[in-house]
């Protein structure tokens, strides 16, 4: 089975490694070259675009930064024209609901399979194979393509029948982070008022009710007011509230406590903040309390 | 040594017994008589009044249900005058910040010590001993009661030396439950507004990035939509939300999130939900979508 | 007739000014002399303490400062005892419906009319004795003090029986007016995102679609920003805002834009900015932007 | 001079009808031919698209419902290859500020200026040739244009030199008119939950410190609990909100106020309130406070 790669990020690269060790052939495309010699070292043939990664493909995956970088490279690209009749894109990057309504038209047209698989895990998950996939498609498209998510993931949630509903769920989840990133600053904002250390009222709440890897994570991070380098950028939380609250717009789902995370992302962002660590929107809570951090 | 302990509540009942299975003397009260049985054939001496159980005590330990009912009990009840000076009293109830100032204060005018000690853990923690214990107060008086913390709980954590600043954490864990329940709803409900159904985004969630009790508890509720029993009720999670935002507002710390979560509840107790398990907060999402529960 | 007088403030002064002009016999107090003299050349028996003017009031009217300042002197102050049975007692100042509803039994208890009488109108409308007077208590004491109100008012609205009626909705308008200037303040700032100078912004708002004295009056203090010297304190507003939400709290009421008001007068208040005038809360929504002022 | 006129609603039409009166030659165009007639039948002629209307014109000036009309009709129909070089088009719709910048380049592009001109006031306002003009645009056409301004309305605001200026400025407005609106919704739940009739708390304000249109308006239909036939529908409403918020998010402005009513008109869209009057929003409050409305 000839599978075409697009998209070798910090999560795509190592997806994609796991793949051609399963014995798959890929051929990769990534928009800057650095990450595709490792690709090509280990046994990946390397495609000069988009198109051409996805002409030979029975199965393309791609992996984008966001809307923008799939559309340029997927849609814009001709990869659509390039993909045979039955061939399958799954598309597992956190996309917006809107856009992955148009592609699953657009791919529909052509005779191509369209399936959402966001995921879930970082990239030490994404290394060992350990993702959860969350997956919305056609059932028959899923099943041809779920010895691909076996490698990539320790468990594929089957999520519905329409892509953009898997896209709806990561969504969900995303903004479900962020409100654990913002209701802890303003936890321990609070805990600061009372003159108890940022640090041990995290140190406690981590080891006791929330002791779990995201409040950790994020916690730790915002404890030590260590936010560079990033792990995941401010500016990407900001983008995936704000996309988790058009999606709840698209179906009149009123989300209040998103509306107060986008609020306090936009003043994070106005402050100069985006390129940091997602934990440090923290800040927000403090600076609004004068808290010194 | 004398221990008298008023409060033999859900909470109260098992940590009283512990106590005495750890061969402490213990004159107990309670408003009712119910719990009082089982105390007295497991050792205890049942004493008429809060004021009694104070009068020959070291120790005085309450675990009343709120600032009124401790009001009523000690303050009112006579407590502060019988007890002999040099004698500690631990207020392990979750109370205002307000009221744990102004229990310092009375308590120091007669000599008393004063300790604020509220706890995490549900009711099997505390039968277990295994409580988590968030102590403030004199170091002088913390160090003469820890060996009865060490009977309680798992581990005393020290917050500081002003009483309220023990209460105000507990308020601070207790705000980020209760977001963790109204954001679970609200990403429920975005989630469900793409027609997948909201016990599967629950399962998906506390099976992967929320694996843990807080989540799977109160979710499993909301998945079941079985409120009843309540396991601790939303009018206790609305109280609390109060109480956090009320001593947020001492030291002028801004929670919107908690704001918003003040809204809902107020929302749920105008539809009379009050009596119900908190996790039925999350029908305030659903209501406001016009999703039918 | 004999009245009584409590507050000589900004607004009592000018109200028992009024009175003294048509006519009435008034004994007055104020915690401090000062505005004292000015009553007592106009004609008015200067009393020792609240007690005191209180004694052979047939009508007592009260405008003090807030609760607090409320009951101490009228509570605390032995007002109640000083009282003829039959006498009324008209409390015009702001104060919580919880304390009216307690203010209301205890005069009661004592067979005197209590009357919650709280106005609309700054200082220039009090000399002018064209207040609006929000008026709530047993019809027959609403009948017996008309005729005052007919010297201090415009304009009398009987709004129901229980006094604190009368105080939830003098609350409920001074949100509304918060609520205004917090508008306006997000409004300017979005503007000025845009580069339109936030002068500019508040003089076409406040001369098309705003074009009334609230909007004008804050609205200039803000696009001068002169907030000195203070015609409504910032902390006085968020007293307000506060009362406003406890009120509505009591009857299970969410308001989730006071709840977004609240916060950002705590914000001010973290930045030191009670002191200044009520407009200066519109910083706080520049702030976020990291706009400079 | 010849002047092109797309769109002929309830406010393009009055608006076209003046400029016939001041002696202008108009070409208009309509989708729908009802409206057209009577344009007709006082001298305008009749375009067979929005292209034809373009041909001739020196000036064109569209008003149609939103983004998406103007798209459809402009950009996508032709407008932009029919109009001469050196000729203006005046968009006088409420449409986004990415839209606005859009449309900018793209006339730019083709050496044709563009002007946004949104407009404050209602039909009667445009009938009378009174509204206020909202106009940003390079300095010397809006020169070009000011005696069509003057006919069509009492007053032109110079908003700045970037079309999307204005733009902005009208959304800061129309977010300013469903704040008060969602304002007194709120206020006036407030009361209601003391038995204060909805009714007699709105003429209270709406008489005393808020007796401005704007609140009479729609605090009068809110009284009067009549929605229908809308003056303006709440889902337009909604969708200024919307892109009041979108604007803001442009420039990083946290609009916490707007981000209420947001979740507000959600709820209301979800509970298929869309087609009523925008005062219809004030249910969501009733709603939330379970008021029987």
């Amino acid at each position: 089975m000839n599978v075409g790669f697009l998209g070798l990020g910090t999560m795509g690269k190592p997806m994609a490694m796991n793949l051609l060790k399963a014995g798959y052939r890929l051929q990769v495309w990534n928009r800057s070259q650095d990450p595709v010699a490792a690709l090509r070292a280990a046994g990946a043939q390397a495609a000069a675009s988009a198109r051409e990664a996805a002409e030979n493909a029975d199965i393309l995956i791609s992996m984008l930064a966001d809307d923008a970088a799939t559309r340029i490279a997927v849609l814009d690209g001709g990869v659509l024209d390039a993909l045979k009749p039955g061939a399958i894109h799954i598309n597992m990057a956190t996309v917006s609901v809107t856009f992955a309504d148009e592609c699953e038209r657009l791919h529909r047209e052509k005779g191509i399979g369209y399936i959402a698989a966001p995921v879930l895990g970082r990239v030490n998950v994404a290394e060992a194979g350990q993702l959860n996939i969350l997956a919305a498609g056609a059932p028959v498209d899923l099943a041809r393509v779920q010895a691909l998510f076996d490698v990539l993931g320790q468990k594929t949630w089957r999520i519905g029948e329409r892509p953009s509903q898997a896209n709806a769920v990561k969504l969900a989840v995303n903004f479900m982070i962020g409100s654990a990133i913002g209701t802890m600053a303003e936890a321990a904002t609070l805990a600061r008022g009372f003159g108890v250390a940022k640090a041990d009222f995290i140190d406690l709440v981590t080891s006791t009710a929330f002791a779990m890897p995201v409040y950790k994570g994020y916690g730790g991070a915002m404890a030590a007011e260590r936010f560079e380098p990033a792990g995941f950028k401010l500016s990407l939380g900001a983008k995936d509230i704000k996309l988790a609250l058009e999606a709840a717009e698209t179906v009149n789902v009123p989300l209040p406590l998103a509306s107060v995370l986008r609020d306090n992302h936009l003043d994070a962002l106005a402050h100069g903040e985006g390129h940091l660590d997602w934990a440090a929107v923290s800040r927000v809570a403090g600076r609004r309390a004068a808290q010194e951090s």
